[in-house]
């Protein structure tokens, strides 16, 4: 879409979570050069918080020019003012003016969006979803984050707050959600319910299973990832588990085609990953959770970007300034 | 948007229906000048259905000459071909050329398109939403019809597909509806819904209501027009019965204000009328089931076109045209 005659500088991707800032030089190509990571100070002053993201673009930005600045960080935030409103893991940051603030520093553009939809954007531009028109992207983790993409451009709705599939609610009178919905698809297939399903496995009497052995016995401690190592090692009940967990998807992933009708589906995120042996048995189930009579045709594929997603994403928001 | 200087002749909207085919001459004000009605034929032959349309065209094309034909129809369709695919209620017509065919006998541009979509831009055109960007439309009838329409145009997804919200689940374990699906807001909320959960409430003990009245005892004979007319009346029970109906309606919008972060929803059709006293209730519920903190900003509001919605809606299809 952009590559370059000439070779510009490389775009400056910003990555900030919680804990962590991490930060890449990224080519045109979507191509990560170099990068680096600080400890994020999400519970400090705000400008605590902003001296642990300049920093991290410091160590860089010593090493190479570049030509714009582009940060993803958790919503919800403005993608059109750059300002960070009250994202519930950046206590640090209320209404904080992030994008003018960098700018201030460094005399590029500087762009900011939420993670899910700068990694939708970095794969559409550079990953799987490349030469795709209607793009749907979702990271399963220990939550369940999407973004949506409309011929190379980021759907953001009218408030800038759209594409936040993964509280779409598939069960109204299901569980209560972190957001304070019932039923949405997060709470019933993110990380959280995966290890919340096993361990509701072994309450209702005790089964042999790799889970268990991988815990040392506490059923308290079990996680999703010792889910997917379990069924990687084979395990019955890992895998019942983790097909409980795809059946939960279908409906949702129906009801998203029926809306969207995308060109392709991108999973990203460790919960994903855990379940791509499971895709091609989700889209061959998938039509009789759909009205579209070519549902069965949609890819559904694995992320390019892996933990890098968010660097990635940060710079594929600056590739069409530069 | 398109309002022109000098004054081109108004487009011909015809709108086919399972019964009937409507059709209208509409200005490009949206304003319809005349109209005219005939029988459809949708059970014999291709070649009879086309003649009914055909019929319906010439009973004004004698009127007034016309810069264009816009078609609605019920889908499956496909709107870039203009062919009809296999429509349940229009059994004369499978994979049928039906844009081609009405072109070759009339020298101007034919669209077709299915009946919400073309409902949804007509409003956004011409009536409740214009001036709107990013147009959620319903229609709530015997089914659940929707159209999304981004800065003025129709979204259509990648198959021609997009936008069937009436088959939205929010009850994967729910009931069965007509598409298969389980727990689509059509089999939960729309006029047959209501109906049954009108005769539920006499099934489980008799109760005075002016609906049994005005269905004249017979349980199995109660409509969702019905209830409309009780609650109009004042009657507590259909009162209670169209709340219900509301609160399934919540974590729907819910999720459509999630993903689609729309700046106007407009509701169309006899259930939506009958449920228009509540839209404030409905806006004021709304931010409980959305993540998006600005959800009860967005207006909920009744279409303009009536039970004209479908020549408005084929009219507005070509708009652009001419």
């Amino acid at each position: 879409m952009s590559t370059p005659v000439s070779n510009p500088a490389p775009i400056l991707g910003v990555d900030i979570g919680g804990t962590k800032v991490a930060v890449g030089l990224v080519d045109h190509q979507g191509k990560i050069l170099a990068q680096g990571r600080q400890p994020m100070i999400a519970n400090g002053t705000a400008e605590a918080g902003l001296e642990a993201v300049l920093t991290a673009i410091g160590s860089l930005s010593a090493k190479s020019t570049f030509s714009a600045i582009g940060i993803c960080a958790p919503g919800p935030l403005d993608p059109k003012t750059g300002i960070v409103l009250n994202p519930p893991n950046l206590p640090c940051w209320r209404n904080f003016p992030l994008a003018a603030r960098i700018q201030s520093h460094y005399s590029v553009n500087v762009v900011v969006d939420n993670d899910a939809n700068a990694a939708a954007l970095a794969e559409c531009r550079w990953g799987a979803a490349k030469g795709y028109r209607y793009v749907f992207y979702a990271t399963i983790g220990t939550g369940i984050g999407t973004g949506i993409v409309f011929d190379g451009r980021i759907y953001h709705g009218n408030t800038g707050a759209a594409g936040e599939g993964g509280h779409v609610s598939i069960d109204y009178r299901g569980p209560i959600c972190a957001c304070g919905k019932r039923g949405c698809i997060e709470i019933l297939a993110a990380g959280p319910a995966i290890a919340k399903r096993a361990r509701e496995k072994f309450a209702s009497g005790k089964r042999p299973s790799a889970i268990l052995d991988l815990a040392q016995g506490d059923v308290l401690s079990i996680t999703s990832e010792m889910v997917g190592k379990a069924y990687a090692s084979g395990d019955p009940l890992a895998k019942e588990i983790l097909l409980e967990t795809v059946a939960l998807l279908l409906p949702w992933l129906g009801n998203i085609v029926d809306l969207l009708d995308p060109d392709i589906i991108v999973m990203g995120g460790g919960v994903a990953a855990m379940l791509s042996p499971f895709f091609a048995d989700i889209k061959a189930q998938l039509p009789p959770w759909c009205v579209n009579p070519r549902a069965s045709e949609v890819p559904i594929v694995m992320a390019h970007y892996g933990s890098d997603a968010g660097i990635a994403g940060g710079a594929a928001l600056c590739a069409d300034l530069t």
